[in-house]
């Protein structure tokens, strides 16, 4: 099979062939990719960001948002046969240590999670888990769904956690209305009764952001914490839901953040950096976002099928993954790029 | 009446001749001071570090920590009578906005914080409100349990938000066993099945924590974070509690802290710097901490009574003020310092 | 003024000539009522089912779900000013309990219920305190928001608490669409992600669901426990929010509910009769609701600001209260019935 | 093997020779059984109260509460090897649904109850699953801590639950201090700072439950509810934790419960039955308890090593289980009766 693999740091992903992966595990499942999604963490895979924490060896397969239909399974799985079409949690988890079974998959004990630190989907075939699979209705083509694998279920999981104190009357913030942001409205508006701000510097976005949900939409223009506190009456939000987290976007998303409110951190490449007393005094919080957990996607494509949730894609072939890249990483990608591999 | 004021940033309180306070509004208290505990923010006042965020104006009293007796009472007050013995809730609070409602006392959006933002109880009188004075048995003295008021406050408002993380099999570090330290742990041991572990530099500090619930003391020696990482499996604890909040202690409480745990800040004077790629890959947070409600006071008070929290003080005469603080900034005084003023 | 009064249980209200209610307490506000709704409570109090419960002394005046203006306030007053327009929270409460400083109004150990347990608001004035009125836009006339004061509030803190085990594929039966299920229905809705399925016997009401928020309705012909199991996997619902509570609804709730699901009990007139053993092996809960507090009825007047809630009402003037409570006895009743004195 | 097994309901269980179980799943675990922990619900199921719920065929082998050392497992097994001292959570289940995914493992949609509704542990060997087996420190003997697999762990399960509403200076009431009681107590103790009230007729257990956590004793003397409620201001305690659920308790529990309180449901034989009335207008809430989770069990084993939890048992030879049943049923037996098989 053919697969998009990272040889060396700062270099474009080679296209290998390679060989099938095959059954090694009772539980292993192997999934034929209809779709998988581009993120910019594949960029700062690339830039080498995640080279220590990862702890990968190059090369290997990039690609952490994966959809398809199992193509082989083994002996002791039970909850999908061949031929499911299926979307992929990201991570591959044991089952056995008490994350798993507190229902906080993602921080396994044993995790493996295809695409950072092992081979992913970026190929024809990926190798997962029986506990990876969520079975979907047979009429859902993979490549429509494949970017809720990542994307929309971060958004869902810290869009989840930040429900539990939006109240009717509540505001909250979102900074940065891209591949996940525009997941992450839609999410607010199906699970909370919160009035919804949202932040973009591009007018495309706000105004997607605008039919999607959002109540008001911020110019990112230099006077947003302004306008935010003025629809505040001056307080700020509740809930700041950042997608952005690098550059101005923290010091400014604090700025607007209400006295004992929460900041939910998920985009990154900046750093949170606040004097102690500004944390004690007006008690606010900083809470971490990673990937939600395998019951999240399971709510998500729940309300994908409702149609509460809908994805904006643009699709390239396997083999254009670098010019996908490339896109991405100047702003020429519109709704999440999805690669698509012919079939074997 | 004697009041201990600040005249002008970085000089000594001076001792000034005032009014008694007098009733002026139907929910005023009038409580005659029996011990006002001395604190590190009244060392932070006077340096100026709270000056724009209070917005006070000098001279005035300062004193946030106060005990006493109902001295008189105005027309609207129906939960006290004259001669009660009371502590005080550090804030006034008008119990009709919606942080009051809701029993967030503390971000009461018309509140006054005596000692902070207006006259305070380094003092014989103070005026406060009905809301504000929690009744007391009549044999317990004022200067006993004075120091409950905020020190014993906060401590205990932050352990009840980690204690819905602490299972057991869970750990707690605690960073800092001084005067807000020493009542931490002692909540911790009565609200949680936490193993707790203490890191203070000072071996008489660890001593007293030891004996007061610490299942593990640390020297703050430079290997405190491999040591807490040897206590807990390499994967680090599931809360931190940091009562310092300013040097090393940030830096090294977040790298004592397990994935997916909590990080409350309860200390000042430092900042959080944390990259978010960081806050996101650990999905860890920091929880910012203020003083407790009023029905956390009178939980704490509760503790108290049964015997499960006792304080450690050093008692001054009001007049001796800068000597206590000279004695606080010097870390000459053990437990915490009680101002107690002669009767009038 | 008029006001209409029980003077004898099993007996029509008599329309009697009182003096005005006046301040006696600083914080009293007097409230010129606009709108008074009438609720199957006032039959039941009128059948003496709320005789022993509330220990009232008659006769006295009904009228436990009111809005108006604010006619005259006491000294210590500070959130309303003469003229304003509110709506009237049920209960008169200190702020000074351990309830009320928790956001528990409802449970306040000092509170007084006007209509149930002192004079309440079938009447042109009603005296009630600054912690009960919720200050609304001058342009909402109380008669159209009146019954959100008891019946909404009542449906909106049931919701609130079932809202919590509600996540997006979770189901939400609930039993009668009347005047508090309809406005139950739209904060469903508001709130939840659930899907929503309404029982009721009456084809008009269910109609009347389906509009407003209802994914399902369902006849309440005697199969309707085979057809929610149909509609829920044969599993049933993870929440009953039950607005009949007496007849065969329980049983019937009870057999729709899912092993480790939630019963709300709202409505009342009959038991809760289930054998221990088929609570613990299924592990179902069942939870009491009385009415919401006051932060709940401002969130809901929230919610109705932003048009997700809409009331349905048939009007009567305040002469004609013994007709009206015929109409709702005999069901030939719309929505929720206000009633409307005339200025004095 | 010697397995004790029920051949036909109402009859003595009949010492059966059988072939020992074999691994027939990749996650098959087979346990040696060094104890088996007697329960009441081995009465119940010898009385019939369980045929149509279990829907279990007869003759099986009886026993859900087990411990022992892992003997042979299946080729999946990764987190025990043999010789591995274990306890076995009652359940088995498949990892894979919604409710093992959310860490709720009881409510399984695939689970198999051994000792209920299959071959239990009243033998020389059990075959459960990988998923049903924690490791224990290999000092451990299994008869000392085997019932806490059952007994202890839903002690556990339901103090856990009423451990949120569990603030200083509130009450638990603990109905029943026998078997689970005992272990409820100290569970209270351990995880909450209530004061813990504890009824039981038997002047013994009354004792006991002093000695390991009861802040008061109540003899079952027809006065309890009266004794209770002086205990409680005249309002009842905030919790009450039933583990008897037949006879009087219920109508007894439900009158010493505060309003808003919970009372958890955990004994079982009788009925719940309470007006929707009372429910409503005192806003209580029942809440229903089986078996708890894995971490449930793991987080006991905890508070056990760290000597928090202790046992009183008494043990049996596996073939005086007839005898041990008797004793049991007739109020002889103290502490837990454990049944030891003999080495094969």
């Amino acid at each position: 099979m053919i697969a998009a693999r990272l040889h060396h740091y700062h270099e474009p992903l080679r296209l290998d062939e390679l060989d099938e992966p095959t059954i090694t595990d009772p539980h292993d499942v192997i999934v034929r990719i209809g779709g998988a999604g581009l993120c910019r963490t594949d960029l700062h895979i690339q830039e080498g960001q995640w080279a220590e924490k990862s702890g990968v060896q190059l090369p290997y397969t990039l690609g952490h948002e994966n959809a398809g239909w199992v193509h082989e399974i083994g002996s002791a799985v039970s909850n999908v046969v061949v031929g499911d079409t299926v979307i992929v949690h990201p991570l591959v988890t044991c089952g056995l240590c008490r994350a798993c079974r507190a229902g906080d998959d993602v921080h396994c004990e044993n995790n493996r999670f295809p695409g950072i630190s092992t081979d992913g989907g970026f190929a024809h075939f990926l190798k997962t888990s029986a506990r990876s699979v969520v079975k979907l209705a047979p009429d859902l083509h993979p490549r429509d769904i494949a970017a809720l694998a990542d994307a929309g279920l971060t958004a869902y999981h810290a869009v989840k956690k930040a429900a539990s104190i939006l109240h009717p009357g509540s505001r909250a913030v979102v900074i940065g209305a891209g591949g996940l942001g525009h997941i992450g409205i839609q999410v607010l508006q199906a699970l909370t009764p919160a009035e919804i701000i949202v932040i973009d510097p591009s007018e495309q976005a706000r105004a997607l952001a605008g039919e999607i949900g959002a109540d008001r939409t911020v110019a990112a223009d230099g006077r947003q914490v302004d306008t935010v506190l003025e629809l505040t009456d001056g307080r700020g939000a509740e809930a700041i839901i950042d997608f952005v987290g690098e550059g101005d976007a923290v010091a400014q998303g604090v700025a607007m953040l209400r006295d004992a409110g929460s900041y939910y951190v998920i985009g990154y490449g900046g750093r949170v950096d606040v004097p102690t007393i500004e944390i004690i005094s007006r008690e606010i919080n900083f809470i971490g976002n990673l990937v939600g957990s395998y019951n999240d996607l399971a709510e998500l494509m729940t309300l994908t099928a409702q149609g509460k949730v809908t994805l904006h894609t643009s699709t390239y072939p396997l083999e254009a993954v670098n010019d996908a890249m490339a896109d991405l990483d100047q702003g020429r990608l519109q709704g999440r790029g999805i690669l698509v591999a012919d079939p074997v």
